[in-house]
């Protein structure tokens, strides 16, 4: 999916949310535990109810690692029906790779062609040759960790290289890469005043946003600074909407967080676009 | 298993040799690819011919993700093999992770529970809370990127922070978390000479050191600089000895290759131990 399609996603659903799969056997409603694949059942029916109010889902792969083969087998099925069923969505495997560079073709390998993902996340410390073997893919995008959400975030990525925060320096430099207009990058809600720099910086990439909700972000404040012409967001939640009830109902409490998140957002877009 | 059993293991079989198994299907023997799992039948005979030389065995996820639940599968058949036929070997799963604390936790459950590794390579640019659930786990550890031996290095890692480079203050920021007696370095042979300073940060902790072999690296300098008075080294190749041969005899051709660099681990370690 190319960023112009994604836009045109975003103008005819009136959303820039995107729901993060992640799916904890411990946290999904009981009852699906007895089926054969609980969270190939638990993402079906999340997707199902939600997939005209977002316009992205993101599993992150750690949650399917856990569980071994069965969860890996979890992850195709369910990256399977999303591009069987709803090909418009734009889909994201949250996996933080990174490696030399015949090894990260391996992982480009895996999450672009076996997997059929739109996009990967990829953490940006072993630099230029661990992140150009993602880039190569045409119409694939390459989502790197910036700013995270995280309290570690202010642990390095904030610490000042001659004057200037790391983060900063790794959008900057990432920017003179071959095939850089395939790149995203990962902002943390919880840190929304810093998305005006940023903005200075690489003021049309689009971002994905985590934080918005459980980590206690603000979406007004996240538009505020980050909205560019063509939205340039992708606003991530995933406790908040997946794990709205452990009940039967799961997946209509779910659509319900979703529906609240989307209507804010078309009133955000009204506004701005 | 414990620093000091691995200190052990490095004694008796005088070596602190660590083979890679990145199986690429493209470069495995061709008479292979006829067997029903190529990559595990490949990785047995490899860990078959050369496990009294070496103390450690590191899988590189990539590879085996990149050919999907099969690949998965490989993995799990090999680590497995591994614990069963070999305990004392110290095993090693090069995955790179990383993430906010619960999902970090997902990945250390992932490589500590669900496969049963001895420990897992993480990358430090999300911080304290992205690292410190792989360092709850009693006698696991946690291998950090410190100082890879790519050219993407270069990149960030060396860039100074009030004058001192990014990696150091990697290494010395994660010396002051919790368990931090669980934590291991990468840092590539590419760059021995800056062993020494690594060394007066952290005198103590084991080092994994990439790039000797097919990345140019030179095992006298490495030792030279960066061994300490329990050894402290595992010094890992891949490519030189998994494919020393693409013939049926491939087998004994690694097993030559690991000879030579024991051979010469020997002598290293009669010198200083």
């Amino acid at each position: 999916m190319t960023t112009k399609q994604l836009y045109e996603q975003i103008k005819l659903k009136k959303s820039f949310l995107c729901i993060g799969l992640d799916v904890d056997l411990e946290k999904i409603p009981p009852h699906l535990l007895q089926t054969e694949d609980p969270i190939f059942e638990f993402n079906k029916a999340i997707i199902d109810a939600t997939h005209d109010l977002c316009v992205s889902y993101k599993p992150n792969t750690a949650f399917y690692e856990a569980y071994g083969i069965k969860g890996w087998q979890s992850l195709e099925k369910t990256i399977n029906y999303i591009n069987e069923n709803y090909p418009d969505i734009f889909t994201i495997a949250d996996a933080k790779r990174g490696d030399i560079g015949n090894t990260s073709s391996m992982y480009a390998k895996a999450f672009f062609e076996d997997l059929q993902f739109d996009s990967v996340t990829v953490a940006p410390y072993m630099g230029k040759d661990s992140v150009q073997p993602f880039l190569a893919f045409e119409d694939k995008h390459t989502i790197m960790l910036a700013l995270t959400s995280n309290e570690g975030a202010f642990d390095f990525q904030t610490l000042k290289i001659e004057g200037r925060e790391l983060y900063k320096q790794v959008i900057e430099t990432s920017t003179e890469w071959k095939n850089s207009h395939n790149l995203m990058y990962v902002v943390g809600a919880t840190k929304a005043e810093y998305l005006s720099e940023i903005r200075e910086i690489i003021p049309n990439s689009f971002l994905l946003v985590p934080g918005v909700g459980a980590q206690g972000g603000s979406l007004e404040e996240v538009c505020k600074y980050g909205m560019n012409r063509h939205v340039g967001l992708l606003i991530n939640s995933s406790r908040g909407i997946i794990y709205a009830s452990k009940k039967e109902d799961f997946a209509q409490a779910a659509r319900n967080e979703a529906f609240q998140l989307q209507q804010k957002m078309k009133e955000l877009l009204d506004e701005n676009h």
